[in-house]
C-alpha cells in the first residue's frame, strides 16, 4: 500500500474501479457521476499524450489514465489545494509515474506543454455562468465560469491538439448550442454526442460530446445514455459504467 | 364529402387523424414518421401566420394546421405536381378556406408573404447531400439539397418570421451541428431539441428543432422521442402521437 497522506477535513473515497482511491474533502468540491460517464466516454492509446483540463480533485485523470493505460498524463488544475489534493491522490495510486499535476492556469497549457503537441484532451468545465453564483470559493471555482469559459477552454483545446487529436467534454445539456458552435469556430469538429437522461421519461442534464481537430462535418448522435429505470433502479448501463457486476 | 380527383398513378391516404386524408402517387415521394412527429412537435395560435416550407404533398401543413385551428395557413412547394397534389389534398378535406399552396421557390417567399410577417414556419427539407444522389427527378428533389439547402432554408426562414417567430423543423440527426450553426448565424436561437431514437438501444434518426427569432441563448433538450419498445412494438407515445388509442 501506498503512502496516504490526509489533511484537515478529508477523507478517502472509492473510486469503485479496481482499487483506486480519490482524496476529497468533505466540505469542499467533490466529484459526481458525469465524472465518471466522461472518464468513460473518451478513447486513448497507450503512447498518446493526454491532458485533463479543469482537473480538480483529479477523478477524470485518475480514471481515463487507467482505463486507456496510458502512459504519459498531464492533469491540469488551477486551484492550488485541489491540485494538491490530485497529486496525493496519484500517488497513493501509484500512478506517479504516469500522471503529472500541473498546478496553473489552463489558458497558458499550450506554452507549458507546446502547441499542437496532444493526442486527447478530456474537460469537465465548470458548468454555470457567473451570474448564478456570488460566491468565490473553491466549490464556486470549480463549479462557475468565474476563472474560464466554455469559449476559452475550447479555444486552448485546439492550441493543445494535434491535427486529428480528440476532445472529449461533459456538459450542461442547455449548453449544448454554444459547445458545439465553440468548437466547431476552433477547428474542433463535433463527431460525437451522447446525451444523458436521467431515465426516459425525463429532460436531459448533461450531454457528452467529441470533437476531431481538423475533422470533416458529420455528428454521429449515439444511443441514449439512461441512467435509470421507471422504477428508480440504476440501468445495466449505468451499473457497467461504475464497473460494479450486473 | 368534397370533391376527389385523382390523377393517373394517384391514390388516397389515411392521416389517421380524425378523417384526414393526403392524396399521394404509388411511385413518387410519399410522406413518411418523420412528418408526423414534425407536425406534432409544433404548436402555434389560431391567429398566427403559418407557413410550411419544402410542403411536398402538403401532409404537414395539413396535419400542422388541422391541430392548431389555424385560420390562414401557406404550404410552399416548388414541384408543380407535388404543389398541384397538395391542393387537391387540401381542398378534399374542406381546408381551401384555410390553406393557401404557393407554387413557387421558397427563396422568394419573403416576397410573397412580406419581410418578418410570419409567426410560424414548419419544414421537412430535402434532408440528404447532393453528392448522395446522381437523380433529377420528383423525388430526388424532395429528398436531396438539390434545389435548396439547410442554410438557405433556414436563411429564408429569418427573412419571413417576425422577432419571436418560431421555425420548426425536422432533419437527418448526423445534420445537428450544421442545424444549429445555421439558426444561431441567421438570428434564429434554437430553443428546444428533441433526440428521436428508433428505441432505446439505437442511434437516432431524427431531430426536432425549435427555434426562436432573437431570442436569448439557452437549449431545453426534451425527453427522448423513443418509438419502439425493445420488443418491437410501438411505445404509448408514438401510438398517441398517430392519435391512435393507447
Amino acid at each position: 500500500m501506498n503512502n496516504l497522506i490526509l489533511k484537515d477535513d478529508e477523507r478517502l473515497d472509492d473510486l469503485q474501479l479496481d482499487d483506486l482511491k480519490i482524496i476529497q474533502r468533505a466540505s469542499g468540491y467533490k466529484f459526481s457521476t458525469d465524472s465518471v460517464l466522461l472518464a468513460n466516454f473518451g478513447r486513448a492509446k497507450q503512447n498518446d499524450l493526454y491532458v485533463d483540463l479543469c482537473s480538480g480533485s483529479g477523478v477524470v485523470a485518475i480514471l481515463f489514465s487507467w482505463k486507456n493505460k496510458i502512459k504519459k498524463s498531464f492533469a491540469i488544475e488551477l486551484q492550488p489545494a485541489l491540485a494538491d489534493m490530485a497529486k496525493r491522490s496519484i500517488e497513493y495510486n501509484g500512478l506517479s509515474e504516469k500522471i503529472e499535476v500541473l498546478n496553473q492556469d489552463l489558458h497558458s497549457a499550450h506554452q507549458t506543454l507546446g502547441y499542437e503537441s496532444v493526442d486527447v484532451i478530456t474537460v469537465n468545465p465548470p458548468y454555470n455562468p457567473v451570474g448564478e453564483t456570488s460566491e468565490t470559493d473553491e466549490i464556486a471555482i470549480a463549479t462557475h465560469e468565474l476563472k474560464t469559459t466554455l469559449e476559452n477552454i475550447v479555444k486552448e483545446s485546439s492550441k493543445l491538439l494535434k491535427f486529428g487529436g480528440k476532445l472529449y467534454m461533459v456538459h450542461r445539456a442547455d449548453r449544448l448550442v454554444d459547445i458545439l458552435a465553440a468548437m466547431r469556430e476552433f477547428k474542433l469538429e463535433p463527431k460525437v454526442l451522447r446525451v444523458v437522461y436521467p431515465n426516459t421519461k425525463k429532460e436531459p442534464n448533461l450531454v457528452l460530446v467529441e470533437a476531431k481537430k481538423g475533422a470533416k462535418m458529420g455528428l454521429k448522435i449515439m444511443s441514449p445514455l439512461i441512467l435509470n429505470n421507471l422504477d428508480g433502479t440504476e440501468t445495466d448501463e449505468l451499473i457497467a459504467i461504475y464497473g460494479r457486476k450486473v
